[in-house]
């Protein structure tokens, strides 16, 4: 199965058909806001290429009152491609969301659409994930803050280890503090417990390997089908595998860095969304790079989930991303 | 009068009427590029905000058979104003000059645009500047080699330095060889020369000022008319003014910076096109915060032009840029 | 009084009198470590120049059997100062700490030294702080979770705050749960409550303002008369006083930043300590510059806090810092 | 043969016996400078590590009236081995050129160094290169201009290129008109021209190779057995080889870099001297990774070379450098 069945599939993210609330959302001003009928709206829009389509979809935004903000078209050379990503403001009350679905629905086909979604963070549920993490959970720790302060937008379904952490930890605390489920499932050379993660994580639209040590096979990634993000501690290409940390400091490099990907079969070599990198020098020792990758590993993931949230991220071709 | 009558003129540049020729353009794949016949344009459009722009401009592009590569829409919260600045492809002999013109001319109208410009780099003729120095010319050497190696898309139309260079410096030798006119125009305090440099300087498209230490008039402003790109060797708005490097030393900084930014009747205080960056220590000197310093100013001004002259660089409200 | 009497006392931290125990300090290899019975020590000098400084530091150190690991030693040009800072080993039961601090105290003596102080970090206790904060309690937050994780190197004696937290926020409970005592001191325009601040923080080693918005007075910093370490919000020297990220989103800035500094008579001037800066652009409004200056500001208080307790960071001159 | 045997050899630069003259140098303060019958001295000591060194060779500066501006010890963690680099000031009339080397022989004797370097840079000779290149000469002709401009404090012995170059290009001429030798030795598949290439280079005190596309045998580099350096337009240890821009440019990467380092017979694997990166996206197409590439591989080259001249380049273990 090509890597292209785990994006966001083209029907979207349902919209919910309860009353919609115009929310405060980031981005928006601090003095006054858009005239309070308006919302956001991000489209974003994948498929081959041709004469006419940004013309068809700011038409369709027009026709319906919507006012486009924001918008990015990424044509890349030769490749008969074509993406782009809107962000625009609009009436609910005068779009309705079945009709928005249709429009939308509508200029897919025209176009072949390889991918068509539409996100009204206003209205839609976060993307709800789990996050799977071992023994070193400073990532997984990172998260945690960061969706309780609200800077993460998602909604957290679980958290799953194959480390086991004593009742009394920060961690066990926090999550239990803020019902969040967590389960331990420890992991061996021969049994994987995939099919326990798989049941666990089937009502997510994304999972987060927050330093999860261990390596999904093929038949999990087909299986969940989803998108899968994952941190990887090192500057990819460069340190695949373990202990990158360690690989970098023999290698002598005078900069370390972390690396967020989607996951595929081959290890540490899916679709880059985010690298970060420091400066490092003979000073250093291998804690320091240690703790200086800590944090970069912390930054680099947290941002990568933001802007998949946000719909930045798109796969292009086997190896890259587009718009973030 | 606002800063507005500086940018680029709603009628843009004249499109030479001379036959194309389809070159390889910076950006271009370096495999198969597109079809012989198809050459890029750009396209930059300001005017108040409403709805329906977007699709008015990408169906112009569109009905003349003109794909669009990528686009950049912004508008600002709340400001009520509408940025967008689209590449695209188009077979000119389909699309005549002539019609592109009368096109982009005729939506202009229809929404008020505060300026309307297209360019199309394998035909119109680059854009013509004179650069202003004075005895620094670390800038003006490193903006010469840039424009020799093809680096920096401009015609030099003249060198313009208020210090005298003896005759057989590198910087002389290397203007009479390329034919670039230079004239040293020495200023005391109550004469600034500024009616001969208006004349030398009145068939360009642009200035640059490469660390030329005299303060150019209010009349000078309003009488040259069009932008002025300045390079100030320090992170604006801190150290304004003379010796920012000095300045900064003695405050104690850790980063040290430069700003390129459009010249305005205040002093170091127009829109800021591009800042850049570097960490300084106790080790640093003033000498190292000098040389450090240096290096940024080119990178800098470097920068800043070559985003301009690819229409990169539209002013919003006073102090800001937008597009870079 | 100048702000020399802020730095480290001379005569140092008291180097405990109970049985040192070789801990496995950040920095130390993860393999294999020193011999069990060497620990580490930092010694930081800062004297008038003359010739012969760097022999006798040495030599003393040498002649206890100490081992140097690692020396920076700066003497600013036509400055006439002297600053070292030296890493070194050593066998505790061979030198033993009141020979240490004699032999050091002798060498003050013989060069006139404005500040010798010598750490044991296994041995002697963490600086204790007390943090100030306001309202906007990211910095605390963050300064609390990195304290939990060990990687701020304190005891916190206490949290005072001018604004009022609801009992069952993450902070209170936070707070409760580690035996942080929590001070609400609500202030006034007339009233600051500096006197009740300095009971409470009398038995500190510095003070931490984590975006504590009241000014300390005059008096208050000379009856405190330790350091005081402040994150301002903002590049400094720019945007010196309130609201600097909405002062750097209308200057049009391409880079904001965070500048911590001890805090002086004058407002935002103090010795700076450390400064980051991220790139922002048209599409960042006011509120995304708020969220990444709140991100600099964490990583900035946050690294000035521990170079300062690993006396990293010396006065030089009025503005400056030495060895961070 | 060790890549120790690489390194700048114990006896150093022969200091000439050519009367002095106390030049103004690169970090000197633009006010007024030291005593002007002082002059700066830089020594740089590599030992197996035991107690004493530091004193030792600080006692030997303050003996002979020399004042330690600036120094740096690095005693990595369970390696023992010592490096220290010294800046120091001295008076040449009172501590002889002849003195100075007895003197640090005799350190170097009693710790069995493995290297012990002293440069007076206003006495001593510049380093004596030769610049080899291929096609691409953007290295080569930013080597150049800095070395016109007196950023770069070398000699340039003379230029080899295994590409013709026209007579009446830019390169051409500036060598010509400097006295520069230029030597073009065409390469072929079985010819590397090694042999005259080694005639060519003999007087020379390290190598730069700015974009020379032949690999130097292993015999060439224990033939020359002096530092070569060299720039790899990638951020090794990612995309060794050729056409690293394409690699990265394939594997999707958010960051490029470009990596200096010393060269050793197994392929881009130096030890690492400099690195610097530069953010990449999805608006990046091959020829502008292209372009970032050549920025960075001429800022990463000059600044090792500059760093090598001045003596912050020393090998430690295979891989790595100090001081740098």
């Amino acid at each position: 199965m090509s890597f292209l069945r785990r994006i966001i599939p083209p029907q979207g993210f349902r919209i919910s058909s309860r009353p919609f609330k115009s929310f405060k959302l980031p981005g928006e001003s601090l003095d006054e806001s858009t005239s309070p009928s308006l919302i956001h709206g991000i489209h974003v829009f994948y498929c081959p290429d041709e004469v006419g389509i940004v013309a068809k979809l700011s038409e369709c935004i027009a026709s319906r009152g919507g006012n486009i903000l924001s918008a990015d078209v990424f044509v890349p050379e030769n490749k008969n491609v074509f993406y782009s990503r809107s962000e625009f403001v609009f009436d609910p009350a005068k779009w309705l969301q079945g009709q928005m679905e249709e429009d939308f629905l509508k200029i897919s086909r025209m176009f072949n659409a390889i991918s068509s979604v539409v996100r009204v963070p206003s209205l839609d549920p976060k993307h709800k994930i789990a996050i799977l993490a071992s023994k070193q959970d400073h990532c997984l720790v990172d998260l945690l803050h960061g969706w309780q302060d609200g800077r993460l937008p998602v909604q957290i379904t679980s958290v799953i280890s194959n480390h086991d952490r004593p009742l009394n930890t920060h961690v066990n605390r926090f999550l239990e503090r803020h019902g969040i489920p967590y389960h331990c499932l420890r992991t061996t050379r021969t049994d994987k417990r995939e099919k326990e993660i798989l049941d666990l994580v089937e009502d997510t639209d994304f999972l987060v390997l927050a330093r999860y040590m261990q390596i999904l096979s093929g038949n999990f990634l087909r299986s969940y089908g989803k998108d899968i993000i994952n941190i990887h501690h090192g500057l990819l290409p460069s340190f695949k595998g373990g202990h990158p940390a360690k690989q970098a400091f023999d290698a002598g490099v005078k900069l370390i860095g972390a690396t967020s990907h989607f996951v595929t079969e081959e290890l540490d070599a899916g679709p880059i969304i985010e690298q970060m990198v420091e400066r490092v020098s003979h000073r250093d020792n291998l804690q320091t790079f240690v703790q200086k990758s800590m944090d970069l590993e912390k930054q680099c993931l947290s941002k990568a989930i933001k802007s998949y949230c946000e719909l930045r991220v798109l796969p292009y071709e086997d190896k890259k991303t587009v718009f973030c």
